[in-house]
C-alpha cells in the first residue's frame, strides 16, 4: 500500500524535468506524512538532475528544502500532529547510533541518507526529493516551523542554504564581538549575511560585483568589499575571525585567508568540481589560520535554526516559481540570475 | 663597546661556513648575558645560510636552539643571576604591545624579531644565532633551563623544534583520550613523538621507510603506520583527532586529511618551497575538518614545555658536532642521515 503522489524530475541527465507520478510509502509508526507546500531550489538539485555529480539514479526527483503541513502520523509519533507546519531538510534518515547521530550530527553520519539520491528501501530504490505533492519522513529527521504561516515559501531555504551557514557560524562562535565575512551572497551566502547578522556579528559582504553592493548592506552587510580592488581586500588584512566562503568555483584562497586574524578561520561550505588552486602553507602558519569545512548540519541545530530564524524574523529572499518553470528556472540559476532562491509552489504540481 | 665572541658563519649563499669574528651589544639594563654552551642545528638554519630563502643578510650566523648560562645581567632583570642555566630559541625581540605579545604569543607578532636575520640596532644590522661563543638578549625572551646540566645538549632543540611540536599539540588539546599522529619522523617529528607521548595520547608515527619503524615504538609511539602502505593507512581512516605534519617537501595532504575523525584537524608546522597538491575541499567539508599551521610558539608556552619536559625527563635524541663540522652536518640533514638533530658543541668555536 503506497500514496501516489504527483512530482516533477528527470528521467535522465541530459532530459529536462517534466512531471512524473511517484510513489511513498504509507507512513509507518514513526513516520510522518507530509503535504508539501514549497521546496526550495538549491545548486545541488541541479547539479545531480544533470548527473553531473556522478551517481545520479533516476528517475530523479530533486529538492531538499521543504516546508509544508503534517497530513497523518504513525502510531509511535511524539511532537507532531496533523496540521502542524513542518520541514524537512536535506536528510531523511541515518545510522542512529554511531558517535555523530549520537551527537546529534546526522550530517556527519557515514550512513547518512540524503532526501534525493540516497539509499532506502521504498521504492524506486532510491529516495526522491521534495519535487513533490507529498512526503514520507522518519519524525526524527522532520524539523517544527514556528514561523508564521505567510512566510512559509521564504521558510523553505533554511532548510538547506539556512543551515548550511548557520552550522559553522555557530560552530566557530559567531556573534557579538566577531567580525565575521560571507563570501559569495548568492542562495547560501545571502542566509549566511542574514544569520550573521542576526547573531550580532559585524558582518562583511565580498562580491565580485560592485552592482551587488547595495543589495548586500540590504541583506544585513555591515561591509561589503568588492573582492576584485586589492585596495578594498588589503583593507580589511588580518581582521576576520571567521570567513563563510560559499564559492564553489575555484578561485584563490589566499585572497582570503591573509584577511584572518591569528586563530582565525576561513570555512568552505562549496566544493569546486576542480580543485582550487593550492593555498600557501605559509599564510596557515604564520598566523595559526585554518582552512575548514562544513556540510549542512544536524537536526537538532536545523530545529535550533529554524526557532531563532522564527524568533528574529528571518527568512530568505525568493522568487516563487511554478513546478513547469524549474527548467528555466535552472538556466536561470547558472546565470546568477535570481535574488536569491527560487521556490517552487508545490500546489502548481497538480495543476 | 662591545663584546667580541668567536662564532661560525656564511659570507655568502654560496660560501661553506667558517670562523669569524663577531661582536655582542654590552648588556643593557634589561638583557641577559649568554655563555652559550650548545647550539642545535636546524633544518632553517641551513636555508637561511644558503640564502634558499629570499633575504638573507651576510654575515649570516645562524642557530635559534641555544642553551647557556648567564655571564651577567642587566640593573632590571628579574628571575635571572650569573650562573642560571638558560635557553633562547628563535625570538629575540617583538613589539611588546600588540594583542600577540599581550597573549603571550610574541611568535605570531607582526614586528618578531627572529634570532638571526631579524633587523637590530645591533651590528651588523641584523641578528646574529647561536653558532656563537655568546648571545645578548633582553630578559622577555630568555628562558629557564631546569634540566640536569649533562643534558644540556639534549636540550637545546627543544627551543625550536620541541615548541614548534609542543605549541599546537597543546592548542589543539592532545592529551590521554587522544589519538595524534606526527608525519615525518626528524628533528621536529621525533620531538613531536615523545612530546604527545609524555602528554598521554595515544601517538601514531607516519614514515615512509618501514626502515624507522622500531627507532619509532623506541621514542614512544604506539604505532607506525609506513605512509607508503595504502593497507596501513586505510586502517586508520577517520580516526584520528589531531596529526602534526612536519615534512616541508610537498606531498599529497589528502592522505592524511581523509584518517581524521570529524573535527580532527591537520597542523601544519612546515612550509614547502613549492605547493603542496591541492587538498581536496570534499574532505575538509564531509567531516568539518580543519587543515591548519602553526608556527614555533610563545615564550611562556616555551617556558611551560622546557618545565614539562625537565619534569618529564624529556629531551632530543641528538649527535653533538664541533664547529667545524657544521658544512659536513648539512650535508648530512639533507640526506636526513641523522638521529634525530645535530648540535654544535660552541665550546670548538674557540678551538
Amino acid at each position: 500500500m503506497t500514496l501516489s503522489v504527483k512530482a516533477y524530475g528527470a528521467h535522465a541527465g541530459d532530459r529536462p524535468l517534466e512531471a512524473i507520478d511517484i510513489s511513498r510509502r504509507a507512513p509507518g509508526a514513526d513516520d510522518v506524512q507530509i503535504a508539501i507546500a514549497y521546496c526550495g531550489i538549491c545548486h545541488s538539485d541541479l547539479h545531480q538532475a544533470r548527473a553531473e555529480w556522478a551517481g545520479t539514479l533516476f528517475p530523479c526527483v530533486p529538492g531538499h528544502e521543504i516546508v509544508g503541513r503534517v497530513v497523518d502520523v504513525g502510531a509511535q509519533v511524539q511532537g507532531f500532529k496533523a496540521g502542524d507546519l513542518v520541514g524537512v531538510g536535506c536528510i531523511v534518515d541515518s545510522c542512529r547510533h554511531c558517535q555523530d547521530c549520537g551527537d546529534g550530527l546526522e550530517n556527519y553520519c557515514d550512513s547518512m541518507v540524503g532526501t534525493y539520491n540516497g539509499a532506502t528501501a521504498d521504492a524506486p530504490g532510491h529516495t526522491l526529493g521534495g519535487y513533490s505533492e507529498q512526503i514520507v519522513v522518519h519524525q526524527r529527521y522532520v524539523l517544527h516551523v514556528r514561523h508564521p504561516e505567510d512566510q512559509l515559501a521564504a521558510v523553505a531555504p533554511l532548510l538547506c542554504a539556512g543551515i548550511t551557514t548557520w552550522s559553522p557560524l555557530k560552530h566557530w562562535n559567531a556573534g557579538p564581538g566577531s567580525k565575521v565575512g560571507i563570501v559569495g551572497i548568492g542562495g547560501l551566502g545571502h542566509m549566511g549575511v542574514k544569520l550573521a547578522h542576526a547573531l550580532g556579528a559585524h558582518v562583511v559582504a565580498f562580491t565580485t560585483s560592485e552592482s551587488k553592493r547595495e543589495a548586500a548592506l540590504a541583506l544585513g552587510a555591515d561591509e561589503v568589499v568588492v573582492s576584485r580592488s586589492a585596495d578594498e581586500m588589503a583593507g580589511h588584512a588580518k581582521s576576520f575571525d571567521l570567513i563563510i566562503n560559499t564559492v564553489a568555483a575555484p578561485h584563490d584562497l589566499d585572497a582570503y585567508l591573509v584577511l584572518l586574524k591569528r586563530d582565525g578561520g576561513m570555512v568552505l561550505v562549496g566544493a569546486p568540481a576542480t580543485p582550487h588552486p593550492s593555498p600557501a602553507v605559509f599564510n596557515l602558519i604564520m598566523k595559526r589560520r585554518t582552512l575548514a569545512g562544513s556540510m549542512i548540519g544536524g537536526i537538532a541545530e536545523t530545529q535550533e535554526m529554524l526557532d531563532f530564524c522564527a524568533e528574529h524574523g528571518v527568512v530568505a529572499d525568493i522568487e516563487l516559481i511554478r513546478a513547469d518553470e524549474i527548467n528555466d528556472a535552472y538556466e536561470r540559476m547558472l546565470k546568477g540570475d535570481v535574488k536569491y532562491r527560487f521556490v517552487m509552489d508545490t500546489a502548481t504540481l497538480s495543476a
